[in-house]
């Protein structure tokens, strides 16, 4: 078994939000996918994001709203969210605490799962 | 987009534990892994588990202890946890109210991503 503790992880910022991706983990290659913990101040956004992999949210605490292309949906503690390939998006803190999110994200070619193992570092 | 909304998910027991499959959601092709969200009430305890699948649990909601062979481990709200394939594994929720899991899992064939898009539905 491996405990990835999010409290301690390193994290490095992007404009108001706080990134800790698990490539420090070192466990790249057990993984078919990439992953991240990411943490929005309360009242921030994040900047639109747009990459080839497909992404899943998983929100762990507090409450936000998610834009993807013209879709808005309000989530919260519990809840996901998978935005596809190439989809415009961007996540509204609406809780007065952080809101943080698990996500994983894959490449997906020709709706198939990518080459075994790989992963992307870019999403 | 797509939202997964964990309160309005059809769940099924499993001895104490409340357990939501994804696969009520027909995204099974989309993703590199099955899916689920688990519930464990105060004070319970999974029953122990051993499945193939790596199983990669973040913990949404409560605190637990992880016991997966002869390692015991706490986790807490944002943390994360990997069980090996065929690594007997159960939870004890630790706190007052219900622990809430979200779980991916995946087999891995000779420390290779299985098959293009495989699932596991019996994790």
């Amino acid at each position: 078994m491996r405990i990835f503790n999010h409290s301690t992880a390193e994290t490095h910022r992007a404009s108001d939000v706080e990134v800790a991706r698990w490539e420090q983990f070192g466990i790249g290659n057990a993984m078919p996918f990439g992953a991240m913990w990411y943490t929005v101040p309360a009242g921030a956004t994040t900047s639109p994001d747009r990459h080839p992999e497909m992404e899943l949210s998983v929100v762990v605490a507090g409450c936000g709203a998610v834009r993807a292309g013209d879709s808005v949906s309000i989530v919260a503690a519990g809840d996901a969210f998978l935005i596809d390939g190439d989809e415009t998006h961007l996540v509204h803190n609406l809780s007065p605490d952080p809101l943080l999110v698990f996500s994983a994200y894959w490449l997906v070619e020709r709706n198939a799962v990518g080459p075994r193992g790989e992963v992307a570092s870019d999403a």
